[in-house]
């Protein structure tokens, strides 16, 4: 029997999502949990594998198992048992062929800027935070040259585009939501490189900022080359927002922030 | 010269705003910040006390005293000093009769609920999280008994009833903000007693739950006994939102929260 879970995570106390020989990580403390509330082994699958620091609303994780509890009573044994950073928000069965990570139709990311001339005083968001002058109707042209089925090799480690990975990946749309002092860069796609958002951030920034115009990004993209992209920018300000599925709905789970990014529209 | 300063923080740490023998309070950390800025000791005064654990996101406090900084330098070199989950966010020069407490027109605070099956794992909120079905219709009735000049005695400890103090207060409005599964409580006022907000809401989760009718808010208001009102909720799903004043119009201090949960609308 399979089941997905949808899980919202703080990333500041875990080594990402993925098990670390040395280290904590999300996927740890979840196979720690089940192994309790199911008395059994159990090997948990991703979404996507968030880097060190990296936030999830809408993780989606599977794991293949008998057991005698209700969804309901799973779901609440295992927010007993885990930290208070880590929470299961919805779950489901699913049929036997689903796999949280190639079973997945699009993943949604959200990077958090807070522009305002002094910093931030409450954990409401883990956000960026830039002084200065930011423009972002350049950097929504330059967004269009994102969009697509593309080589986003300059987007991520040069390690891994030398190792000979496949560095093709679909993006769908990328949004610049302002709510002034925060402004929200979503990014809706097939799947992601390692690095790939935070790269993509960093380049936006410097179109915002007026040091890279926003036709360039047609060549930093043609170039598949990591120094013609801008920085990679912190972890902490980024969320793995939402994960979709052809059946695993998790109507339930759909998260008041996306909810509030994108309105009632579907991307 | 009279400075009045916005202020963010995160209560968690602190027992309170205001300066204790014992224990660590944001006056404290104020007060210590602005006698290494300006090199002199200041006192510091604020618009509304805080209790510990309280949050701000538009606490106002005034001081008195000559320095050679801007405003821009002053804030700068104030939130360097100042520990992460306190920060100045705006200051001006008001005239020399400005008082942060007895010059505040109106105060607003808000109170935040997570109601969801299961609880929620990030800090995006720092919520009170209710599971099953809350009534939200049935509170904005009982929250028209709230509005006016009333002696609000029943919403605040009995010894400080006993003592003498004067419980009368105005309160301008009560909003019930509902973005599923998080619910707003908005409450504008000229001032609040101790611990009122929080048995305020305690009171308006049991008309929410069907365990008090609305038209009982009238009777419990005029019973003038607390023993007549719902439990006191928990402090760190309380946010101090806004301080008003004729003049200190802190526009850019203007907080994202508040103006995505009033809209455009003036209160």
């Amino acid at each position: 029997m399979k089941t997905a879970m949808t899980i919202e995570y703080d990333g500041a106390a875990y080594y990402g999502f993925q098990l670390q020989k040395q280290q904590n990580s999300v996927q740890a403390e979840l196979e720690k949990a089940l192994a309790i509330a199911l008395r059994q082994k159990v090997r948990v699958y991703c979404a996507g594998r968030t880097d060190t620091g990296v936030n999830a609303l809408g993780q989606v994780v599977h794991f293949a198992a008998e057991y005698r509890q209700t969804i309901d009573e799973l779901i609440y044994s295992l927010n007993s048992l885990l930290p208070r950073d880590i929470a299961i928000r919805y779950a489901a069965h699913v049929p036997e062929n689903f796999h949280a990570r190639f079973s997945c139709l699009a993943r949604e990311y959200v990077y958090v800027i807070c522009n305002a001339p002094y910093r931030p005083g409450t954990l409401w968001f883990k956000s960026l935070w830039l002084r200065g002058k930011l423009d972002w109707a350049p950097v929504r042209h330059a967004a269009e040259h994102l969009i697509g089925e593309k080589d986003f090799a300059s987007f991520t480690k040069a390690a891994l585009v030398k190792s000979g990975e496949r560095t093709f990946r679909r993006i769908d749309a990328v949004e610049i939501i302002e709510s002034t002092p925060y402004i929200f860069i979503y990014i809706r796609g097939s799947g992601f490189l390692h690095n790939m958002i935070r790269i993509l951030t960093g380049t936006l920034i410097d179109v915002a900022r007026g040091k890279i115009a926003p036709e360039s990004l047609r060549e930093i993209v043609g170039s598949a080359d990591r120094l013609a992209a801008g920085v990679t920018q912190k972890p902490d300000a980024l969320y793995f927002l939402h994960a979709e599925y052809a059946d695993y709905p998790q109507q339930e789970a759909m998260h008041w922030l996306r909810r509030l990014l994108l309105g009632e529209t579907k991307v």
